[in-house]
């Protein structure tokens, strides 16, 4: 009844083609292995790997989920094996490091295969996921005996990694973290603190787990500015690099949550048994008190990350709604009158279909984009290039977190709507990934977050200057439009939706200093804003390549044809939200800020 | 850690004063019960029962479910309990006839009561609400025979009622229904079929269940012209009254579902041991082949119920949500600068509890209006002013249903989101809310087939004549805004606003003929439109209200200037919708119709 998984590979090729610019990308130094016979392969066999050993476990997990057991965290059925393999694979450090045991393709390339294991299996795939993190922040910041311990470990996911950020009476604010670490004579740190929502936190699926720690040191200052990172093992590693003695520091309870069931939430105890051990043992990771600044490195890899988890999702919720459409039989057809139709054919169904199709093509393909920024930014010799691309990535980054996320509950929401009652019977395994995505919103920086992060230390910070070259990117793409006898009518649609975002953007730089809370208050619409015109330019680039290839061989034309639909829709349909945003931003945020009794 | 539910009787008795006009409805015939001092006291009174029975029961429901054990349906511990009180309390027929054992009371006056049934417990709730659409459609349709065996049970509570309609094969589409029934010498029936989805199809809470069964006789036309209606008892009658012996219809199993936990969703048989009863007994209600009429009738009254338990169900998320947020300290004042502020000071979170209240707020008054409209369809003598509340009702019933249920998933998506991690986890309990609201923008015919109707069969089958009046009268209160000082701004918004909707209404005429398909693919979208629309028209009645009250005793300063603030808001950040709702409606349907390798 559940439908099996299968990866779009047609439009993860396009995409990295037509519109990431793979070609120029594998021409940077560094990224020649991203040769197309390369590429291929591993998209296929990652998808082969998705849908033949995550994919059905999905549904284990989430019925199963995790249990503490005399100390241990027990995983589903079938969790340790499919790791096993996975690790096996080098899928872990497919985009790291070749220097300590990864693939080093570019992020452009392992982007597309994360989105596989996350339309795979999410609860499963956030375990190597925080390994990617980790290591990046190690990689960056930490001495180099402790890079010779850990590195390749994390790298190869032999170990599992874990962010330990949250604390009970710190939520988001990671400013009132109290978890403290006592300097010792020979290097080490001593610490104890309780953490929650930790994510495989405990496991026995790797022999060892290596947590990253934010901290306070006793002398640190107060605030933000006092915070350390550490790294803490679960076992504290032998001369040989085998895992030796138990450290101070275990699970102490998981949560029970509304999804994500096969991958355990915990709370964490360290230097629990503090009288004999004087607590967890760890070693800080490059200076104190910049842990914040580390731990942002590690963040906004996790951001991109959970931006690509919302387009994995919503791409399974997607394909299980359309094949429900296409094979439930009922009712008429509105204009023939034909009885006995799949329900596709409504029109009211089809446009679901549609609205979930475009949302998930526009936000990959500027994740795509985004990743092939960050090749650009990290692998360009010219730095003009290098450094442009940067700044897109870094203007980017909450919209492809942040609209991502959000995105992808509209369409799992719209996945079950299509199934009708079947979608709230839970056997029917829609209702999984409604459930599941519904955190994607909230961790590693709620929406919220990303968009005062957009608006404040992105757009305000530099007076919209990125934005504005963006914008003339944007631009040009609406001239290019015009110039195609078809694309026409998408031409003046994106035109006015830009039209909407610039104005937008004047009026938040005129008030951000003088209402800033009326600002603040179109933080969220605004990411909404620029996402959905971010969207429409990004389809409006396929709907320009589709067009450029209409007698190409590489893809059918009914393919290409489908993408220019696609685009318009996207126009027509979503992309038209920014006139409402944009009014709703520059007309409503004085009415939250200067409201005092509506809430009484 | 869960809280409990207050009832928002100031926010109802203001609208049923202010904006239903509960005074002038006191002046029908029949509806004299209805003075200031009984519906305060009714209202105080249920919000009294709903806080303190059926709300600390709303977990439990949740976390037990029912089970199915020897054939025998258990539901969560104390349903019966609370149940007995219910029906006792004289709750269950509070506005139904008095002549068969109700309260008699105005809809505009059960309708917020009702609601605070929903707030507290949904799940429960839906035991009761059965029984109102049941007892509609025996009093209008069965013979006096039935009505004198049933229709007192049903309307004190004393048995539980089901609407047996949905078939496996049949889903929404009762075109499909194979359920048959053989007529018997004796004028009843043996009924023999398989039922889905049938909530509290069984039971153990009351001592016998009165099924409505719609299914087709042997010599009935095909397609829905050959459904008719049946009454079938779980248990026959004895000639006393007292339940006998057991009928031939029995609970086959329950689904496992997303939400709604302690509501039992039944697999029914009937007609299961054919051999040796030849059916399950049952009884025509009224005429042959007019089921589905009077199914409507039915469907009508429980499809108005399941907007109010949208309002209700988010209700509750946002009392919860805005406790949530005033107690919960964290981070720092963007503007000052202070540390330690509890997150309502936050501007995005102040925004979306203002977009939750602003939409609770907006549905509830639409609502009560159009329950008001019954009251006055039913009441009134005046033949001219009956028949226009009637066309309204009519109009504006799947506004009530569709866009009620579709903004109580934002409303309980945005009190996840305000909780932050912790709205993640099941014990905070706001998880429970939104999984249960998930149903009802399915149940009682999805989102899809209310704007359908609302499209087609209301707007489209009379050229737009009612709607066309009702922009009339919403023009009206655009020229009172626009007469009230501090309403000015206001007033020009509405008027953009309607003009939208009157433009879109426009296009849906002028393409309703030649263009349905691309007519029909914004039905959901021009559903979205009338009721944003209606929204701010709604609470534009409420700011004038409130402006009129300014110095009055009966509510405080502080309250009313609330209102002002909320609907501002509504007008602003909200009504703005109208803008790209229309564009979309007119821009995307044929984008939509003509599409053929989108979805491919």
């Amino acid at each position: 009844m559940v439908l099996n998984y299968a990866a779009p590979l047609t439009d993860m090729h396009f995409l990295l083609q037509e519109v990431t610019g793979l070609a120029a990308i594998a021409q940077l130094p560094g990224c020649g292995d991203a040769t197309p016979d390369t590429v291929a392969a591993v998209l296929e066999e990652a998808g082969r790997f998705a849908a033949g050993v995550l994919a059905p476990l999905n549904r284990v997990g989430d019925r199963e989920s995790c249990r503490l057991e005399d100390g241990k965290v027990i995983t589903p059925q079938g969790w340790s094996e499919a790791y096993k393999a996975f690790a096996e694979g080098g899928w872990v450090g497919l985009g790291l490091s070749p220097d300590y045991g990864g693939q080093g393709l570019p992020k452009c390339v392992a982007t597309p295969v994360w989105e596989m294991w996350f339309s795979a299996n999410t609860a499963f795939t956030m375990l190597p996921q925080l390994n990617t993190g980790e290591a990046e922040a190690v990689l960056l910041a930490a001495s180099d005996e402790l890079k010779a311990t850990y590195l390749e470990k994390l790298v190869t996911g032999e170990w599992g990694g874990t962010m330990n950020l949250t604390e009970p009476q710190a939520g988001s604010d990671l400013a009132a973290i109290r978890t403290r670490a006592e300097p010792q004579a020979d290097g080490s740190y001593r610490l104890s603190g309780q953490k929650i929502f930790i994510s495989y936190g405990d496991h026995e699926i790797t022999p060892n787990i290596v947590h990253l720690v934010l901290a306070r040191l006793p002398d640190a200052p107060p605030g933000v500015k006092g915070i350390s990172m550490f790294l803490v093992p679960k076992f504290l590693v032998n001369a040989d690099g085998s895992p030796g003695a138990q450290n101070d520091v275990r699970c102490v309870g998981l949560e029970h949550k509304l999804g994500i069931h096969g991958s355990p939430t915990c709370a964490m105890s360290f230097g629990d048994n503090g009288e004999k051990s004087g607590g967890a043992t760890g070693w800080i990771i490059g200076e104190a008190n910049r842990g914040l600044e580390y731990m942002f490195i590690m963040m906004n890899e996790a951001r991109f990350g959970v931006g690509v988890q919302g387009i994995g999702i919503g791409e399974r919720a997607y394909q299980q709604a359309l094949a429900f459409a296409k094979d439930r039989v009922q009712g008429r057809d509105a204009v023939s009158g034909a009885a006995g139709i799949p329900i596709i054919n409504h029109p009211d169904v089809k446009r679901m279909l549609m609205t979930m199709r475009a949302r998930i093509m526009a936000a990959r393909a500027l994740a795509y984009t985004a990743a092939g920024w960050f090749d650009v930014a990290r692998h360009s010799t010219d730095k003009a290039t290098a450094d442009k691309a940067r700044r897109y990535v870094d203007l980017l980054m909450p919209v492809v977190k942040g609209w991502s996320t959000e995105l992808c509950q509209q369409v799992c929401y719209d996945a079950i709507q299509v199934h009708g009652g079947m979608g709230f019977v839970e056997e029917t395994g829609i209702a999984q990934h409604y459930r599941d995505a519904r955190i994607i919103t909230i961790y590693e920086g709620t929406t919220g977050i990303q968009a005062n992060d957009l608006v404040g230390r992105k757009v305000l910070r530099e007076n919209g200057a990125t934005l504005r070259e963006l914008i003339v990117e944007m631009r040009s793409v609406a001239k290019e439009l015009a110039a195609v006898e078809n694309l026409k009518s998408l031409a003046g649609r994106l035109e006015e939706d830009i039209a909407a975002l610039e104005r937008t953007l004047d009026w938040i730089l005129a008030n951000g200093k003088d209402h800033l809370a009326a600002v603040l208050a179109g933080a969220v619409p605004f990411l909404h804003l620029l996402g959905t015109v971010c969207g429409s330019w990004q389809l409006a680039r396929v709907a320009l390549a589709a067009a450029r290839h209409a007698a190409a061989e590489a893809y059918s034309a009914d393919y290409l044809r489908g993408l220019v639909e696609l685009a318009r829709f996207h126009a027509h349909a979503l992309g038209v939200q920014a006139l409402s945003l944009s009014a709703a931003i520059v007309g409503a945020g004085d009415t939250v800020a200067e409201s005092e009794f509506a809430l009484a």
